[in-house]
């Protein structure tokens, strides 16, 4: 397997934003499983990002016909763009029903004050390419597991599905600007908060062939 | 039952926006039945909506714990503000998971070219209120149902759930600006294109002890 470009480790509870060429691959890992990794995408031109073109949860669930995403998901904007292709996923299960955990959601559904959040995390590191938090929609909440009863609505969040060294890789189809948070809800990620590790790779990291990192 | 402040009858495959005041009651109807209705929200200042604080569908499932809305779902923005609550709700059955038709969908999955649609709707109409088409997110979709497998993940859209003259009350909680689309997707409607109508109130429509539009 080729060296990434770029390898970043998330420490828990923080965030961070990269440029993306078209053709990349950004693969998002859990080193210790069980976490959860935000992530949300905006197209860009040169080093800004554009922040009337995001991902859509709603145009991705609407193709792609399915509420879960995975290995082959093509990740939309909502101008019907495809931004990512899921070309790699050890795990299994994600979420792109739910927004981000911000500081209000802590306030509202657990009265904790000035609690780190997935979104202020994103807005932070977005910030310097022209996104502000406002412009941050339904994020895709990688490894996190939410299952609606289809009878009723009623949403269960369940323990993350990354195992130890579980990771999805997203390949580029344009050019991106990518922000990747490490989920900071306790109650999200099984009562323990852990790393992210991101890695930007200038090919697809594992080419047919290669089983080194196959599981 | 005090006549409506405000009464528009949609023709099939259009759309409206209009300022909605705090305490005001937002009433979508389907005269025909089978017929979806997308609806959009912004927050308002004076006669202007803010294209910073919009109608969140991940806010509002994973703060009402559903993927569903009905009576009594409140409808949250992205910064956690209530814009509008559901006071009631004679169907049952409502989409918040896909983005609204558009051109781009109409073209992508039926080849179909220059095809009217629910984002360009609501686009046309929300525009005098300061908002452009990129500012609009997943909609809320009232009468339309998708049911996902929750092992799968896949979705299904199946009949709407409106009979003739079924109606939703939306209890404005701020100063908003809302879009409201009769939906233009002949499959989402099962076949026929209906009229939407919608009424603005002053007070509830349906007062306790009113009965005569109880169903």
């Amino acid at each position: 397997m080729t060296p990434p470009r770029h390898a970043l480790r998330l420490a828990p509870q923080s965030g961070c934003a990269l440029a993306l060429e078209r053709g990349q691959t950004l693969r998002v890992r859990s080193p210790t499983g069980e976490q959860v990794a935000d992530v949300m995408a905006f197209a860009r031109t040169a080093g800004t990002a554009d922040p009337d073109e995001w991902l859509s949860s709603g145009r991705t669930i609407d193709y792609g016909n399915s509420i879960y995403v995975g290995s082959g998901t093509i990740l939309y904007s909502n101008r019907s763009t495809p931004l990512l292709t899921v070309t790699a996923d050890t795990a299994g299960r994600h979420d792109f029903l739910v927004a981000p955990c911000s500081e209000e959601m802590f306030e509202r559904l657990y009265g904790m004050a000035g609690h780190p959040s997935c979104l202020a995390n994103l807005a932070t590191h977005l910030a310097p390419f022209g996104i502000r938090v406002d412009d941050i929609p339904t994020t895709l909440n990688l490894f996190m597991v939410v299952t609606p009863d289809p009878l009723s609505g009623v949403i269960t969040i369940g323990v993350p599905s990354s195992r130890p060294g579980d990771h999805v890789d997203l390949r580029a189809e344009t050019d991106l600007v990518v922000g990747v948070a490490a989920c900071s809800a306790e109650v999200t990620n099984n009562g323990t908060l852990g790393p992210v590790e991101v890695e930007v790779h200038d090919a697809a990291p594992n080419p047919p062939g290669d089983e080194a990192q196959a599981r």
